[in-house]
């Protein structure tokens, strides 16, 4: 008798979230294919079974995922009416029914809406007198296709609002949350219903991307993280999310939450529990989309710092040479770089930094991560 | 300006050792190329940059190791004159000089007992009226090419000892030691020579094959410990060791240790480390080979069991059928499986179970690994 092979999941896309499921799929046994965009990107490096192409084209689509048991995915851009097709021939976790909530803002909203979920007030808008009449100061974001601050305008007035409308896309207008920080709650979810909630974070945004994240959050009152994981596992379950989703969410001055945007996949502000959790976000993606039961996801330590490594102004040498400097004064950071290269304010990379000391733990991350982009010269030291 | 990419790392070795490096060179970003022994075996699932040759030839040597910074070993069987060779082009980690001790257990306890570290009795036997002179009972060794207990014979008279010499191999003969138990001291070094040393762990055979590690050595006395890891800190050092080095001991039933063998690569008895210490045998491994500073061997938590998935005797399923039962029954299990089909006898993977209680970990560990070899039929919930 021979053992047969474990089921192969197929992975659209050849980001840094592919290349990271890789880590536990080799630790599972679980065989991966992937489509990347193009050879020897992120994931490209250290998955074998891979093809490049263009994962608008469903013919690819197709041709990729022959033979797999499940698809999932390392970004939310495959067209849904693709991912409609591909469910008569496999398993597509998230299904488009519940991954166009992350894909659409306005359709997230509207749902979010009906289910009584905090949301900030909100109103689609097709026009400058739309806007004044919606309400200054507010944010404007195109409903498809943002990330990392790309496809986001603060307008203070009808001035602001023309690059919104230039872009052709459909706007939702959003009120400006004044908010005390921001919050994120992650939760995995199986197609038979079992959910694993991990602790509650606080992320701290740079230029509109990800820059920091503290687990768990601070001096969070104990009812707004139940509140917020529910939020979480409630969405996941109404939605019918299969895999790892995030629910970004606002902490007002008032002590209120409101749900800022959703992800359907590993998360940057999930990062952190590659060491500082049982079970990290990306080994629950992968047994998660597998219907297999989920690993835990309690903190193994009292606090773990993630900062992320976004390539810097002064860019003067390599990412390697920043290994010998980072590991020799921190002989407990954990380092994840991507493979990338460096270009100003791409992230390439991310350190997590864990103890029992909140500001060592930061003292320590900080450092490494400025280290790494290059923001530090040697009088650092 | 773009990042160089980091050094590429050769692995001379397709099997789990390599495929268990490849998930902390993925976070750290070090490109591995692989020399595999065949397609598809349990390294190549998972490093997309291999080869498919004979490492007993040298041009295959030098084919796959070119363009590469360091080569590094899944196992210890290439010939020392190739590796003699091969350093006139990289840097050979372990070199030969020092891997000779690990080949060759004539050359090794040759080396040890001029350093003055404790051996068990021994002397090279070329016929059986030698091994009536160094007395019985004893144990036969061949001194090069044995593992996981092929190549041992233990022998209580001159009619057991036929085997041993009809191989035609140089035999080393060994008392045989009256031990209270198997410990293992692990360390990590580079060639700047900074070394790392893990706690010392309790290790079990079953037929010669390592089978279950406790770390750290459950009531081990503290001088013990630190003679344990002082022996393999001055071996490694003496020996010029880079990478991971392994040093096997019995510990007597009068409170000694002896040294009973060496590796020079990562090692089973410190498979525990992946998901019980700050910085894995793997991770420790690389970074060594590379000269990077080490990473810190500490122990996260009080206990971690690791026990070996070994092919059982009724196989009457896949090894993926055991995911669903071992990983509910468990949500902290931590598996790890090698993408090896099952065979009786063959290591396929192995599993963690690390906690604040020895006897529950223990019970964790060993249930899910005998669940995974097919050695528990449904009755046993």
């Amino acid at each position: 008798m021979t053992s047969a092979p474990a089921p192969i999941v197929a992975v659209i896309g050849g980001g840094q979230l592919a290349r990271m499921m890789a880590e536990p799929a080799a630790a599972l046994g679980i065989p991966l294919r992937l489509l990347a965009e193009a050879s020897g990107v992120s994931a490209a490096q250290v998955i074998p079974d891979q093809q490049v192409g263009d994962y608008t084209d469903l013919a690819t689509l197709r041709e990729v995922t022959a033979g797999c048991e499940v698809v999932t995915f390392d970004h939310e851009h495959v067209p849904t009416d693709h991912l409609h097709a591909l469910e008569s021939d496999l398993a597509v976790r998230p299904g488009p029914d519940a991954l166009v909530h992350a894909q659409d803002k306005g359709v997230m909203r509207s749902r979010l809406t009906d289910l009584g979920v905090p949301c900030p007030r909100h109103a689609l808008v097709s026009s400058v007198s739309d806007v004044e009449q919606f309400g200054f100061p507010c944010v404007l974001k195109t409903t498809r296709g943002g990330y990392d601050g790309k496809g986001v305008w603060f307008v203070d007035g009808p001035e602001d609002c023309e690059p919104a409308f230039e872009s052709g896309a459909a706007i939702l207008a959003e009120e400006r949350v004044d908010f005390r920080r921001e919050l994120s709650a992650l939760v995995a979810r199986s197609p038979s219903g079992q959910v694993a909630a991990w602790p509650v974070v606080a992320s701290t945004q740079r230029d509109g991307i990800c820059h920091e994240v503290i687990a768990p959050a601070p001096d969070l009152d104990p009812e707004l993280a139940v509140q917020a994981q529910r939020i979480a596992m409630s969405v996941a379950g109404e939605l019918g999310v299969t895999g790892v989703l995030a629910v970004e969410l606002f902490e007002t001055q008032d002590k209120r939450i409101l749900v800022n945007e959703l992800a359907m996949r590993p998360h940057n502000t999930g990062h952190w529990t590659q060491d500082g959790s049982v079970t990290s976000q990306f080994e629950n993606h992968l047994r998660a989309v597998l219907d297999l039961p989920l690993g835990a996801p309690d903190a193994r330590v009292r606090w773990t710092v993630m900062v992320n490594i976004l390539g810097g102004a002064r860019q003067t040498g390599h990412l390697y040479d920043g290994y010998r400097h980072a590991m020799a004064r921190d002989p407990r950071l954990r380092v994840h770089l991507y493979g990338k290269e460096l270009r100003p304010g791409r992230k390439v990379g991310h350190v997590n930094a864990y103890g029992d000391d909140l500001d060592d733990c930061l003292e320590r991350a900080r450092h490494a991560a400025a280290w790494f982009a290059g923001d530090l010269g040697d009088e650092s030291e």
